[in-house]
Order: C-alpha cells, then sequence, then structure tokens
C-alpha cells in the first residue's frame, strides 16, 4: 500500500545485499512511496548478494561503488543525479562490519589496522558521502540523510566489539554535519537506532541468538522488523519529518526505555531452576 | 495536500485553544489524512477559546472535559467511541499549565497547592487519560498516544519553573506506561518535544521572545512551527511508525543536539560591542 | 579510616532507618569525616527503626519531622543550626515511598490520591526542604545537596510503579533548583542513581531479588553497597567536586551503561535448556 | 592541603604540557594526596612545554612516548611499574588535537588523513593504551582510568570541528572496555567532561573566548578551573569511587544541565540593543 510520501523524490539506497536486508526493504518501499532510485553497494556484494534481483524489479540502477572512496561517491553522486534528473532527496547510509569481529579479535586485542577499517567503513564513509554530496551540491534543499545504528552506541554489548565505537562516531557525524548541512541547506541528517535484526551482518555476531530473545521479551512491543524499519525510514525521508535533525531516533518497541521487563525477567528467572531442581522438578538440597 | 496516512482511523485531539495551538493544527492535519475525531477542553478554554469554529470547520464534536477528572475522561472516551463508531486509534495529549508561574511564584518560592495543581493538570492527567483508556479498553490494538513536551525535561530554562518538574514527570509517564500497554495491546506513547512555539501557553512565559530568537539561531533548520509538529504528530499517529515507543522525540530543528552554533555565537558576541566602543567604533578605555 | 573529607563540616541526614540504610551509612561515613551532623526521620520510622542506635554512637540528634510538612523542615533547619553551631554544608534526601506499591495497586490502576503522595514524599519533599534551607539561608556558601535515586528515572523496570515517575520529578528538581541555588548561593544539587540496594525499602519491590541478580550480572562490578554509595555520597560532599551540579550520577557498578553483558546473557540463556532438553542433555522434540 | 587521598597508589599521568595543562594539575594534586607518579608526553610536546619543571618539582620521572605507538606504550607501562615497584592505580590520558582544525580545515572540508589522525590522536589512543595495559597486566585490581572529554561529544559546537566525533568516540571506549577491564579485574574506566579550560589546546580553538564567556554565564557555578578539575580526577582515582565506571561524568558548574540561563539570555539580548539604538539610545527606525 502507498501513501504516496516519496513522490516525485529522488534517492540513492547505500547497503542492500540481499532481501533480508533492511537496504533491500527501504529501497522496495521508497519506490511503493513514489521515488525514482539507484542501489550502491561494492563490487563484492553485488556479486555475493542478489542485488540485480532488486535493481530489475525496482527498474533501478546499480552502480557498483565502494563508500569509503570518496572518488567512487562522487560517481554516485554524479550518475545518480543523472539517471535521476536532479538532486537526490534522500539518501540512505546503511553499512557497517568490522574486520576484527570477523578475525575473532577481541574487544581487548584490537588490531588497529582493522579498527581503522571498521571506523573506515562503518562511520568515516558517512562522513565522506555527506562531504562529497555537499561539495557537489547533490543534495535538494531540505533533503533527508539517513544512516542505520544500534543501541550499542550507548550501551556495552558484549560480542559488539568496535562497531559499538563506530556506531558512536556515525551518530556523531550525524550531529556534527546535521549542523551544518542544516544551517546552509536545510538538509537533515539522522540515525535510526534499530533492534537488533536477522540480516546477514546481524548474524554473523556472536551470540546473536540469545541477545534477539532478550531484545524482544525486554521490548514491550517486541524487535522491530527490517519492514517496519523501512517504513520508518520512509517517514524520515517524506516532507513531514522537516525539522527533525541530529537526532538519533531509537526504532526497537521501546527496548531503548527498558530497565527490566517482567517477560524478560520471567524467562531469565527460570534459568535459576536447573540449578536446583532434578530431572522430576524435585528441589535438590545441597 | 492528504497522503490519507490516517484513513478509517478515530482520534481524540486534546488541548485545542485557537488557530495558535498546536492541537488545532493537529486536529485539522489528522482530518485532512482521513481520520475522524472528537475534540475536547474545559469549559473555560472552550469559552475563551474558539475551538466551536474548528469543530465546525472539521465536523468533529466538541466534549467538555476536564482532563484532571477521570469522571470527565471516562466520558470523552465513552462519547468518543460512540461518536466515532468504534475503538480509538489515537490520542493527542496538549495539555500545559503552571499556576505557579500564573501567580508569579518563582521556582523558589513556590506554593505547593499550586504545584499539585501543575503536575495534576499537566502530567498526571496523562496518566489518567491512559488509565481511563485502558480500563475501559477504548484504544484499539496498535494504537497511538502522544503528548507534547519540551526541552526543559532535559535542560533547566530559567523562567519555566515548576513545568520543568512536570514536563520531566510526563515523559516518565509515557515510558512507565508505554511498557504496559504496549506489551498487552501494543500500543505506542512517546512524546514529542517540540521547539518553543509562540502559543497562547508560550507567549505566558517569561522572555519568551530573547527564548525564541536564541532558540532560532541555535537550531540549524531553526524552530519548528506548529504546523510542522502537526505533520510529525501525524507520522505519529499513523502505521508506519509502529515499533516507536517509551520515547521523547525532539521536533526541534537540532536545537536539542546544540551546544553553540555560529549564528547564535555571532548575536551573543554583539552584546559586547556596546560595552566597549563608542559609536565610532573606538574602544571605550573605563 | 579517614580522610578528613568533611572536617569542620555541619550536614543533616534524612532517612535513616536501621543500619540497612544507605542514610545510616552515609551518617557513619560523614562523621567519621570529620563532620557533625543531625538525623531526622518520621516519627513512625523513629520508632520502627533504630536510628537511636544511630545517634548514640555518632553522638548525632535526632530531630523527628514530616519531609512533607514545610513546618517541620523549619524545625530540622533551625534545631539543626543550632545545635551545630552554624550554616549547615551538605544535607542527604534519602527518602522514597510509594503507597500504590504498599496497597499492591499496579500502574495500570493507580489510586491517585496515593500517587500524589508518592510525588510528594518522594519528591515534593526534596522541593520543600531545599526551598526552606533557601529561605533560610541555612546552607552555607558552596554547600552540597544530594538525594538518591535509581535508573527507573530514565528506564522502566517492572513493578517499580508509580517510583518511577517520582525518580523522574525528582533528578527534574535537582537540576531546576540547582541552577537558581547555584547561581546564588554556589550551593551544588545532585543526585546519585544507585544499584538496587537491599535496603528495607528496596526489600519491598515486586521480584527484588531477581532483579537484584540480574543488575549483579550485568555489571561488570557488581552492584553497589550501601557502603560504597556512602563513600561516594561523601565525596559529593567534600570541597573536591564544588563545580558539580545538576547531576545524575550513577553508581551502579556500570549498569546503567550496559546492554547485555556475557555474564548476564549466559544465565538467560540457561533458561532456555529446561525446555528443550531432557535431563540427558538430549533435545525434546515437542 | 592533602587528604591523603591517594596514599600509596601509583599512577601515571599523559598529556601535561605546561602549567596551564589540566594534566599538570592532576599531576601536583596526585603527588599532595600521597601518589607517586611518572609523566609522559611526546618528545616534541616535552620540548615545546616545561614539563621537565613539573618533573622536578614532583620527582616524577618524564618517560617521553607517543600515545599512538603501541610499542611506546608498553614502554611506558613497563617502565613506570618499575620505577613506581609495582602495578600502576591509577592513569590519566588528556590527550586530544586535530590536525584538521590546525590546517584550518572546516568540517565539510575534511582532510581524511588528517581525520585519521584526529582519531588516533584523540580517541584510538585511549584503546592502545588500555589494551596494552591489560595485556601487561600492569593496573591493579580495582585501579581508575580516566580521560578528559567535552560536551562537544554530546552536543555540537561551531569550530569543535572533527574532535566532537573523536570525543564521542573516545566516551564509547570508555563504556566498552570499561566492561571488559571492570569483568575481570575491577578495573574502572570513565571519562571526565570538563567545562572549556583556557589551556594551551583550548586556546586553539576558534571563537574560543565568546564560548567561554557564554559557557560560563550558562552555568550556574561558572565554568570549572583546571584546578578543580584536577580534584574532580582526584576523587575519581581514590577508593571512594570504586563501583563508578562506564560514566561520563560532567564537570562543568551545571553547564550540560543548562538550556538557557537569565545571566546569559540577558547578555544575548543585549546584543538587540545596537541594531535598534543610536549613541543616545534613541531607537532607529529604519
Amino acid at each position: 500500500m502507498s501513501n504516496n510520501l516519496l513522490k516525485g523524490k529522488r534517492g540513492i539506497v547505500f547497503g542492500a545485499l540481499n532481501d533480508m536486508s533492511i537496504a533491500w526493504k527501504v529501497a522496495e518501499r521508497a519506490v511503493e512511496e513514489g521515488a525514482s532510485i539507484t542501489l550502491t553497494n561494492t563490487e563484492l556484494a553485488i556479486r555475493m548478494g542478489t542485488i540485480d534481483e532488486l535493481s530489475k524489479k525496482l527498474n533501478a540502477e546499480v552502480i557498483p561503488a565502494d563508500a569509503t572512496s570518496v572518488e567512487d561517491l562522487e560517481k554516485v553522486f554524479a550518475k545518480s543525479q543523472e539517471i535521476l534528473g536532479g538532486k537526490i532527496d534522500f539518501v540512505l547510509h546503511s553499512i557497517g562490519m568490522s574486520p576484527n569481529v570477523r578475525k575473532k579479535r577481541t574487544y581487548d586485542d584490537l588490531d588497529y589496522d582493522l579498527l581503522s577499517k571498521t571506523l573506515d567503513i562503518s562511520a568515516v564513509s558517512f562522513h565522506k558521502m555527506i562531504q562529497v554530496a555537499k561539495k557537489m551540491d547533490a543534495i535538494s534543499e531540505g533533503g533527508s540523510i539517513l544512516a542505520l545504528s544500534y543501541v550499542a552506541a550507548q550501551r556495552t554489548l558484549f560480542g559488539y566489539n568496535d562497531m559499538a565505537d563506530a556506531k558512536a562516531m556515525l551518530e556523531s557525524i550525524a550531529r556534527s554535519f546535521g549542523y551544518i548541512y542544516g544551517r546552509e541547506k536545510g538538509v537533515r541528517i539522522n540515525t535510526i537506532s534499530q533492534s537488533p535484526t536477522m540480516t546477514t551482518a546481524g548474524s554473523g555476531i556472536k551470540g546473536f541468538d540469545g541477545l534477539v530473545d532478550f531484545s524482544n521479551r525486554m521490548s514491550p512491543l517486541g524487535n522491530a522488523s527490517a519492514s517496519e524499519c523501512a517504513d520508518y525510514c520512509i517517514v524520515m525521508f517524506s516532507d513531514l519529518t522537516k525539522k527533525v535533525t541530529m537526532q538519533n531516533l531509537f526504532h526497537d518497541g521501546g527496548f531503548s526505555s527498558m530497565g527490566m521487563s517482567l517477560r524478560a525477567m520471567t524467562q531469565y528467572n527460570k534459568s535459576f531452576e536447573n540449578d536446583f531442581k532434578d530431572e522430576n522438578g524435585n528441589i535438590i538440597y545441597g
């Protein structure tokens, strides 16, 4: 169903890999809401994933680009304006990866070259994208730029590793650049802090299943899905949120405002049963 | 222009006084987006303001009610369901008033009976409204409840007085009840923290003009208007934000994330010119 | 062991009930650090608890007072100055109680007269205390006022009920009054947000044991004890923190900055074992 | 005056340049409170500043080191333990510099190699320092690690540039590592967010004077000085704050909790006088 929220708007979606990707859902919904878009991802991700399928379905061109390369980003903005026929109204940054996590380097044994890569891919790429766009004057007055974040930027979750620091920096970039791009061109820059989501990226994180369950039981509305996240992105791209900027917006079923829910606590308390009961449920007296 | 975001939805708007009111704009926009609504305010506000005009324009019935009275609130929810033909999908709480401010009692000379009234009108009324609705099971599954707040809940602004404490409590109620109503009925409860707005209520605050100017120069997108706030409310009432709950959402052109802008600082620095320079720009040595 | 951090200082400690109370520990430590103090609590609490024992031990007079009564508070500040021989340098507010919790009224079934009492006892009493002190000019230049809070002011914990809203208001009062008392007399006002603590008050809360265990496993340093909290209060009363004001200071072993710890997650995950495995560790297929 | 708060403790102070440095004051106070310490800074800073003077005064050895070099950091921890005769109890990280600011690159024209340096010097160095210390098991059980931060990590201040992102990352590192080092060795890691301070580093920032004045008038207790900051650091190094970790502690006279003070607003409002009045105070009608 469409509300024509993005009618006539032009957008660029970074980071769709396959149909589990949040970026994939955002692309679909953006087109459904009347936007014309381009898609972009690295050569590797294009090969590994199924973005071509999305491209066909949405009639949206794929521009291969490495978001850590200023040159590539210039190409993305130049070609997108050419293809779409004008300045860009919205951009989604859905990019994040930690080579330290991949190499199973724990947070107290980081490789600093890899940390540099984590930051470059997951945070600095956001700055580059915006700086390139601003220098090219590629975003239209009142445009909207979004990046996806996670509550790890505020609170430590074991195993999330150096991605937490990257997300903290990502959210800071949204504020820092939101000020400048806002005052000069009325461009909004925000991050959406999404529930843990079963994307290809998410699944890579240690103990992710348990975390997803805990997060779900903690959140009064349950975890937010990728599709629901796409809806929220649409809203933030639309003209109905023109004065929202420099914000980190939690889209998480309430998780970020929870200290402890009854459901999670009940589940947690079950964990002690094993310790004290035998297989017949009788209490074992030590 | 309409996006049919609230098509078929039923809503109640508390607190419209006149066409400067945010609640007034929300009512207009809600109907424009396809909702049918009822309006409510106190007898006094109905007489002092022009809500009947709005009522006619929108074909929306006015139900007189004191939001601090549980009985009156029960009437509002009962009649609204009757009039609108079903459970309520969204509610706006735009109510706030400090008798201490009115009586020019400073924060270090509060009258405690008046403080009680400030809290009852500006914060507890929100709890009452929700408790009444929940007991009557008057809100439909996945409904959305909003209250308007201000950054004074987080940061002290001189002259805002005991309203700051009331807003802090209001935002806490959104979290506390958001948890319960969320887990049981999927109902979202949020607050929108709006720029200082030139409503009849806003104008009552000491030094409000200077504050509005400062706030405007600090915010990269400038202060958000009442109309823009209404747009944001629509979005939060719509089905596109179904997993956002227990949040305080800043709608302020970026103010809340600013420490100091160049525009505000430049203006501020001008204040020193008078002190040290004569009319020819020469420094005056005292 | 003493560091003479409060040598020559005069203080008032509100809220010691028995030797489990944080206020009790603060009183002991304050005297140990060289302060002379008075103690105060309600007549009822004095009878129910063992404050007289503390009074003897510390040679500190007990002034019976209801902290919701302005008159009683005036008496406390007048007598304390008289007894201690000068203006007061520090005050601890360790007061909180919810009649709704006591009467087992859930948050969606609050009695509003009781809510009024919760607020009056747990939050407004803090304002009254400060307003009375300021009107009497009873606090010395650069003095320090502290109240004890809990993370429920920021995040919802099931069962904490209307105390969450009271704590949010309490922290707001610290900011609001901290501004005024700071600019006029250099008086600091802060709150310390303490780990769940096994005091007589704490034990009253539903499911408190499980919460304490979860909180302990989430916090890298474990829960903070009442004694450790007393140390932190001493520091905040001392001259070494003269520019810290309007802050809520977490004293919780890191809990407030945690999203999920390995220890808590491991315990949580155990809860699923029962459901899916038999006594031999084989998965049970339902 | 000493309270013997650090009696018998061993510490390392990074970042003292000259007697305006906060690190300088911390070093002085730490020794005064009974600690034995080593000092460290880069070769360049040692030549440019006057740290040798401090070294003599405190009888504290200077270990030249580049905090971005893991090797140098290993040397610092090895030598410090050797010199001081045991494991380290506290560490101060007072390091920050933006080559982009120095080269007058604005935030929308960053050089990315320089950004990399800003991050490496101002944030990653903190991680390296802790990782090195942990691998060498150089910090004693319950030790305390501190870094200095600024409110720019939360709110954008024009001209602070990429240092804002670095500070956001710095504070994230404190949380991320605070979790790990806390659970394993009881080591606390916090940041102190200090008022703008007229150090050699501070003075380099564009429009710093005006900002310092504004900040001072906004803060009810005025800006916190370097000496006062040193007192707060001592407190955080002492055994009285053993359960405080993963926190960002504002030491700013209340600035961070202010939205607008009467003093700042009054000054701000003066700025409009010039525009509308002539030298005789008569209003000029345009």
